[in-house]
């Protein structure tokens, strides 16, 4: 264990989250927001609505790290148990309340000679605020000077996983590579600890560049803001045609703030004649090709972007399945971009024997169509799927 | 904690999990499937990518239970470390190989005195598929007859949790309850132990169904599963326009396998001038009224359902924020439904001091709206939060 000045293990408290009913974020964000702050998560834990597992739960953290940030399992409803739980754990110590700015409950700190636990309610809301407030503060008087540690990502979109750790083998050297896949993209994580950490992570995310090429498509956030950024920089504004992805690449972009900017907004044509009358595709070449095609969503991309009057048009058409559609096996899609002159497309037939689901499905469409819009809106040639590339722009 | 002979306790290794870097999908599809097997997920703990860290994760989750299961940190890139790890706690014991029909990374079986563990790789879709084909057979084969157990699940819109619980308390004798707010909705579950578990968790779901009325907007599933289900029924369809949620309403619809029967489609209006263009609405009451205004959101309804031929249309526009628009704090917003001859209509205006993120307020929005379908389509009289209903379909 890494148990240094800045370490600090959780416990994420609640019957829903070992059972899987909820997906949490308050690890994922407590995660990233300590981590941003210098300190570091070196364990964590989920327990269930029982004073025994919690304080076991507790006892564990502490012998993980001096401070420990317990979430959820406070309040007066029937499943609340961890302020029974830290009063065992406490032995009668001096446990003292900590406010709550945002809702009811009171969160709750207890200064124990092995080290300190924060309680903090479970609603992500109050417990961002409480932190904030109350815990990082802290924390972070607590931890003193910590030695220079930094993380830095870069989102790749074209190799997989394995190509890209061979061809990233001369940075362990620097720090820690790991890498994780996504539907359509992985992202790259360096970290970097102790003298220069952070020149020499700059130095290792140049040289990660250069390896990886224009297959990078962001570098510390997601795909959509390197393309909003793109269309702003380009004074450009873009549309979108959906059909497979069904409201999903305009709502990934509408995620980015900033957005209204560039995004005028687009069509969802989920049933095939609608392709013809919101998209604007010509009957023809539905009738000809149907609505799985590349004609078709090219057709798509510049029916929706004269429609709404933008400079890009970007449209999806596909299969989610779980059956074939027309001899179209679930996971074909095709993706394309529109703008005055030119197009640009991209198509996936699913490799023999390899399903994915719906959401899967879905996901990777919305990825493929916002790297083909980086390429297109940034000028870039053809990306490694790009079979048939029209002109670049 | 609840060492029975169903208990299975989790170890998911990776840095990227306890950094917040990536939100960890198999520990809760973990949860999932090993309850609906009659198994119990009692303990799962995060451990980074690190030999030392698993293995003291791995031995304090054979204290836990006699079944261990460890996800990712096994395969050849630089991050992974279970297999190492594995080896000092097996101390020379049998290991055997458990193969992966999906992707290259063999999984681990380690039988020791007090447990056995099954190690599979991290990326879901070899996860699952190695678990079903042989960790969960062996584990039901090692588990023999297990005591009856169920959790079922009721998801409410309208009241809060505070009061959802105090309506509910009378059904603390029967099983545990527990509460998950999440944005503009509660989901409550009832988790039945022993003898007639199943019974008595059908009356305790009919109890509840009794004390919540009409605000009970699905069981065991989710509320767009409800509306389309109700759609199927009544044998209409759908069109969306959305602004403020730009593609989050179509986007919950089409995750609801089925929903082509019913759905035809929508704009997203994102830009002021679309809702003119693209969703039909009139210029009069932009200009008089704005484009965050229930007469908007109702126009748009209107105007959609009409364009793409469908029964129903439904209707988002608001204020994601951070900053004010004309205004109207963020926060507010409007969602509207129509029907030949009829609308409904809510409207949300954020209680002072109150700040939630964009992400909040779309999520809210999305689910309010598919209550507000829910209510039309369904033919119920008016929530709680609809202040002037129209006439009830």
């Amino acid at each position: 264990m890494r148990a240094g000045p800045g370490a600090v293990a959780l416990v994420l408290v609640g019957d829903e989250l070992l059972a899987g009913h909820v997906t949490d974020t308050n690890g994922p964000w407590l995660g990233r927001r300590l981590a941003e702050a210098g300190l570091e998560v070196v364990s964590s834990a989920y327990a269930p609505d029982e004073p025994d597992a919690v304080v076991k739960a507790v006892e564990r953290a502490l012998d993980d790290a001096p401070a420990v940030v317990v979430t959820g399992g406070l309040g007066t409803t029937s499943d609340d148990v961890t302020r029974l739980a830290l009063a065992r754990v406490s032995n009668g110590l001096s446990v003292r309340a900590l406010p709550n700015g945002r809702g009811i409950e009171q969160g709750v700190r207890l200064d124990l000679g092995q080290g300190t636990v924060y309680a903090v309610p479970g609603v992500p809301a109050e417990m961002a605020a409480m932190v904030e407030k109350h815990v990082l503060p802290a924390l972070l008087a607590r931890a003193g000077a910590l030695p220079p540690r930094t993380t830095r990502s870069l989102l790749v979109v074209g190799p997989g996983e394995r190509q890209i750790a061979d061809l990233l083998s001369p940075l362990e050297v620097t720090g820690r590579l790991s890498y994780l896949p996504r539907a359509g993209e992985v992202e790259v994580r360096i970290r970097v600890e102790g003298a220069d950490a952070f020149a020499r992570a700059d130095a290792a995310i140049r040289a990660a560049r250069e390896l990886l090429g224009d297959t990078v498509a962001a570098e510390g956030g997601s795909l959509a803001e390197t393309v909003v950024g793109l269309l702003i920089k380009a004074n450009a504004t873009l549309a979108t045609a959906e059909s497979l992805t069904g409201g999903l690449l305009a709502g990934a972009l509408v995620s980015v703030p900033g957005v209204s900017a560039v995004f005028r907004g687009g069509v969802v044509a989920y049933a095939t004649d609608l392709k013809a009358d919101l998209a604007s595709v010509p009957a023809s070449v539905l009738e000809r090709d149907g609505p799985v095609a590349t004609s078709t969503a090219v057709a798509m991309a510049e029916g929706v972007r004269r429609r709404c009057g933008a400079t890009f048009g970007a449209a999806t058409t596909g299969v989610a399945g779980p059956d074939a559609q027309d001899d179209h096996a679930p996971g074909t899609f095709h993706v394309a971009v529109a703008w005055e002159g030119g197009v640009r497309h991209l198509s996936r037939v699913p490799p023999a024997g390899v399903t994915s689901s719906r959401d899967t499905i879905r996901r990777m469409a919305v990825t493929w169509s916002l790297d083909l819009l980086r390429r297109a809106v940034g000028g870039l040639g053809p990306g490694p799927g790009e079979s048939r590339p029209g002109p670049t722009r």
